[in-house]
């Protein structure tokens, strides 16, 4: 930047000089510098959510969210994190495991909230009764402070100081005046250029109202991914969610479903108000229902007691959704397809939504987004729903309101046959975590076995979970690029994989002639920043000479086809 | 065929008109008519393996293999079967059980074995405690006869009188002469005439000599898949894999896979044998390692004393090997990969065999096959070993053996980068059971919680686990067809999964331009015949003018090609 200023290279030079990664520093919180040198490190683990954060360590997410809602600073530690602990990960300042990788649950909703993460700290032992946490000799108890360093992997012991940086305290916290900073000056600065030649749009995958602004905050152009079943965990919602999975007909199913919508109905207004007229594409429900219910006898035990039913009726529930490939099973649309009331609730709580938004004055933009697609008829059977319920509410409310429906192509078949799911889908997105699963035949949560062994033989170089396979996984999305443009030219493509805020991903993703990735709040810099060097990069290093709204109104015509015939 | 003789249409019209499915009531065992009449029908479930069958119930497979080696005639019945019952499955007159479908473990293997199998009585309630079934309100101990109807699904009190097939009399149990029976001669004159017309090979899916000699005598014309792991569960075997299992580091684990290889060599010794001079593909190791241990505390204890380590290491070992999505996992090639040493084992097996049976004057041309390729490298890591070690043994034995390595196709990705890994590989063969899985994200043994509803909807028309579904794994097919062309003109192409027995899916694989079908051995002359229709039908209706020799041998050339242009 200061080469810029100093006229000794001209700002696209400066845009592609500056390397992506660098700048997810440059917004994570960090420990003082002299504090973390004096720090004694008591185990390592992989770097999965950067940056620095102190708290009180708690082994489970009720007790961390309890210690947190009493004002003190949290740590949740945990052998590996499941969707039941997300309460205590709200919580919680930061988050360190014992097991599983970058990829593992904890990294990915850790990204997703701009939480600090350490994963598979080897070293740790964790105790679950006892309730301590024992490493390099010395044990710690609950409430005891720990440091994790999320940048660099490393767990230290006790309490370091930490500062966040000055960009999220201009953007997000908004407790620094951002002329005062000369760092957010110059990250305005950069992100301004980069919106000169930026062709690919970069959206964000956000649940809360609260992540939907910060990545407004950060340039997001709109919601890429809303993931509604994180919203089924909270509060009192998991117990109507259980209710609806232990119902034995549709009455029960709809009766639970009642109790869930004024709660979806909430979310969805939050997040269409925070989005200010952008748009919001909202995936329905997709994780197995087992996922929901209690899998230890505890809880059963109390479920029943709160339901009123016999606890074995619950781990017959539990028996039943039991699935050898669960990553293959009974989800995605299948769900909605199976129990079509499930989606017609969500339906109604978009729509609903969407009515109540606009009528205050504020534009909606709904893409609702199908999951888990490999027929078109999958697709023409949850769109009938969602058109007829739209309709519905648009009648009772008297608004007009203008959505699409889509699906996500996140199995092959859905790539291979994409132009008949584009007769029915006004837009794709690319669900590149499941269509790597699926196209190399290879699960997120167990390839930790042989995965280390294949990058020192060098079968694969880089974690395909990170970044996007461009000969595999990237065959089957020109597939579908090209066959989606085939039936429907100029259709909207995107992607929300967690690839989406990897810099190579990105890169890839403008070349095949994507519309726009979508990402965490906190790797959205990190995407516009590549986003602009794929733009520059396709110029042959010439500068732009049209304003990006020019390029971003031409790019959705024709590029994937240019894209498919370069291979 | 009456009317053939009688000069009413030709032998082609024959060919057309016969449905290939009916050719396969003709081979399996039945029940004396009268007699199945009068029986009561205790319960009913999918026809799983065609024909009769009727023994004494046993629910479990140590007991039904000692009753059938004290002559008893034998019905395993079970919930579900696994790998573990393989023994008892071997032993049995037909196996039943309460849950699963058509392509379950018991399905998949009775079929292959020929066994009769109805599969998914729900109504029957086992306990495995008291070793009672009850159902229609009666209850029956072990050693009460039971009898099924694997045509229909139907399952009998009591026993019912049983014939084999006059062609099975004739041709595997050679206690009938061919010429007294006047439904083989029609069944010869039939295939007789298929021979003359066919293009696509048919081969067998065999692991033993036996189904390997009943294969060629319905006109099997090699081996398209011998599974070595079901070779690991007999006797002592089992032992020596669970040994290799716990092995903490090479050596250990060498040492009990060097217990293995005399099985290993004797079992290929006798199949060679067996094929006198027909190509046998072997299948290294697939399964993952957690299906060889015991995973019932009893049966760890028992293990445990018997290699006399603390059962706690046992389960341990078990807990590590346990994954979330088994089918995605540690499994196939990575198995070879991360302990080459098994690979080792497997192709030093194959090579001895093959140089002590052409030692004594049988030809023999093994095809080693590597599972579960998604990268070139992959192929080469393990083409590396199979090559050393082949060049070890013909030099320590002194004779030239004639192999190819190769490759099955059965992740999209291995089918998307079929022109990398078809440098490598010699062959392809289609694994279309697993493709199948992976390219629509659906798991083969979870899918019935929804594919019911999906054949409801018309979201499928047949089940894609019995008949290949050609818009999207087929699409998948005729990329790697086309791809592996570009790279070696004319590569053997074969598919080996179930599908290779459906006459729907082996006339696709005639029009795609595969070499051969696999099939089990019950199945090659319903293979055999839709074989010969698909030529009929590519011909245009017209008389072929060439013997099959000749048309076979133009086959392997170019028609891949034409097939994928076709489309």
């Amino acid at each position: 930047m200061d080469m810029v200023n100093e006229k000794l290279i001209d700002w696209q030079t400066a845009i592609k000089r500056n390397p992506p990664d660098q700048l997810d520093q440059l917004l994570a919180p960090i420990f003082e510098a002299k504090a973390e040198k004096a720090a004694k490190i008591i185990a390592k683990g992989l770097p999965a959510g950067p940056g620095a954060g102190s708290g009180k360590l708690y082994l489970n997410a009720d007790r961390a969210a309890a210690a947190a809602a009493k004002g003190e600073k949290v740590l949740l530690v945990r052998n590996e994190t499941s969707p039941e602990d997300l309460r205590g990960m709200i919580a919680a300042e930061g988050i360190l495991t014992a097991k599983g990788g970058v990829s593992s649950h904890a990294a990915l909703v850790a990204r997703q909230m701009g939480k600090v993460c350490v994963c598979g700290a080897g070293a740790l032992q964790i105790d679950y009764t006892a309730k301590t946490v024992t490493a390099a000799g010395t044990t710690y108890n609950e409430g005891d402070y720990l440091s994790i360093n999320g940048t660099l992997g490393n767990v230290y012991a006790g309490q370091l100081p930490t500062a966040h940086s000055e960009i999220v305290q201009v953007l997000v916290e908004k407790s620094l005046d951002g002329s005062k900073s000369e760092t957010y000056q110059m990250f305005k600065q950069l992100m301004g250029w980069c919106s000169k030649v930026t062709r690919l749009q970069v959206r964000t995958n956000a649940d809360t109202p609260e992540q939907t602004e910060n990545a407004i905050a950060f340039g997001a152009t709109g919601i890429g991914l809303t993931r509604t079943e994180h919203m089924f965990f909270e509060g009192d919602r998991i117990d109507a969610m259980r209710e609806m999975i232990l119902a034995e007909n549709v009455e029960d199913r709809k009766k639970a479903l009642a109790k869930l919508l004024p709660y979806q109905r909430g979310d969805f207004a939050g997040i269409f108000k925070a989005l200010k007229g952008l748009p919001a594409t909202i995936r329905f429900l997709d994780p197995p229902l087992h996922e929901f219910l209690p899998h230890e006898e505890a809880g059963q035990k109390d479920l029943a007691a709160k339901m009123n039913v016999p606890v074995g009726k619950i781990q017959q529930r539990v028996k039943e959704l039991h699935e050898f490939n669960p990553m293959l099973g009974f989800r995605g649309c299948r769900l909605g397809i199976v129990y079509p009331e499930i989606s017609e609730m969500q339906a109604r709580a978009i729509f609903e939504a969407a009515a109540e938004v606009q009528k205050a004055g504020i534009k909606v933009k709904p893409e609702v987004m199908i999951p888990l697609v490999g027929f078109k008829k999958e697709l023409d059977l949850q769109a009938e729903v969602v058109h007829r319920v739209a309709k519905e509410v648009m009648a009772e409310q008297k608004v007009k309101i203008n959505y699409m429906v889509g699906t996500m192509i996140e199995i092959p078949r859905g790539a291979l046959t994409a132009d008949e799911i584009a007769q029915t889908a006004e837009f794709f997105s690319f669900g590149t975590n499941d269509l790597t699963q699926t196209c190399m035949g290879m699960s997120r949560d167990d390839s930790g076995s042989f995965v280390p062994a294949y990058q020192e033989a060098e079968v694969v170089k880089a974690n395909p979970f990170a970044t996007v396979d461009q000969t595999g996984v990237g065959e089957l999305m020109r597939i579908a690029v090209a066959k989606g443009n085939a039936t429907r030219p100029g259709i909207k493509l995107g992607i929300c994989g967690e690839h989406g805020g990897d810099p190579a991903s990105v890169k890839f993703c403008h070349r095949i002639g994507l519309t726009y990735v979508s990402c965490s709040p906190f790797r959205v810099p990190v995407a516009r920043l590549a986003a602009a060097q794929a733009a520059l990069e396709e110029a042959g290093s010439k500068p732009a000479r049209k304003p990006a709204k020019k390029l971003a109104s031409k790019s959705g015509k024709k590029p994937a086809k240019k894209a498919a015939r370069k291979k």
